[in-house]
């Protein structure tokens, strides 16, 4: 069982922005910038492009509202759409508001947020729902 | 009209590798990996998330078929995908095959490939298709 598959039973908490049926939004703990999110369908699939049509179809129309309140919650030019997907075998599509190529490049260092900043954001986001 | 609108119509070539009523894939002529392809949709939609939910719930179903013949064709772990967005004002969809997240840093330089190159890579994503 994944982490992913964890917070969606809520067993680990997380900080959520969205939920229906198929998927759920919540923050990514190691954000690239503030206001990185997760969408992930509430199956355990590795692969994204493994998942079933049925989700597939939803996944975007599920992110739509989310990107925009991320994008009305934070100064950047839009917000942007990466699947890597190594690091944890549960599909999952990373939201990220960005300005520059820059904003979406794993390989520099991750944000170090204290809990209130996280639920500050969450809140943010949420509020702009 | 974008560059990718002159695609669609035919105006300019491209090295097509499928196409349906909603959409067209083919061959990035500044590709980060050989194989990086694009998905994009046959309307002039600047950003992702302001695509209709008639053409966004079709993305990744179309987009499917191709990732996997990417994943076919090349060595690697995995299609990425990756939405940034900035350069052309028409939305598209990165898809490249990967093996780190270094694979789909925007931020190092491109590949330059031959038309021959280019062709035998088409060939090769559509014959896995």
């Amino acid at each position: 069982m994944t982490i992913f598959s964890k917070i969606i039973s809520g067993e680990i908490p997380s900080y959520k922005i969205a939920e229906n049926d198929h998927f759920i939004a919540f923050l990514d703990i190691m954000p690239l910038r503030k206001g990185h999110t997760l969408v992930i369908p509430k199956i355990e699939v590795d692969k994204l492009f493994d998942v079933p049509d049925e989700y597939l179809s939803g996944l975007l129309v599920f992110a739509k509202p989310v990107a925009k309140a991320i994008e009305k919650s934070f100064d950047c030019n839009r917000c942007g759409v990466s699947v890597v997907g190594i690091e944890v075998p549960h599909a999952h599509v990373h939201l990220i508001p960005l300005n520059s190529a820059n904003d979406v490049n794993f390989l520099q260092p991750k944000l170090q947020l204290t809990d209130s900043e996280m639920k500050e954001i969450q809140e943010l986001i949420v509020g702009n729902l």
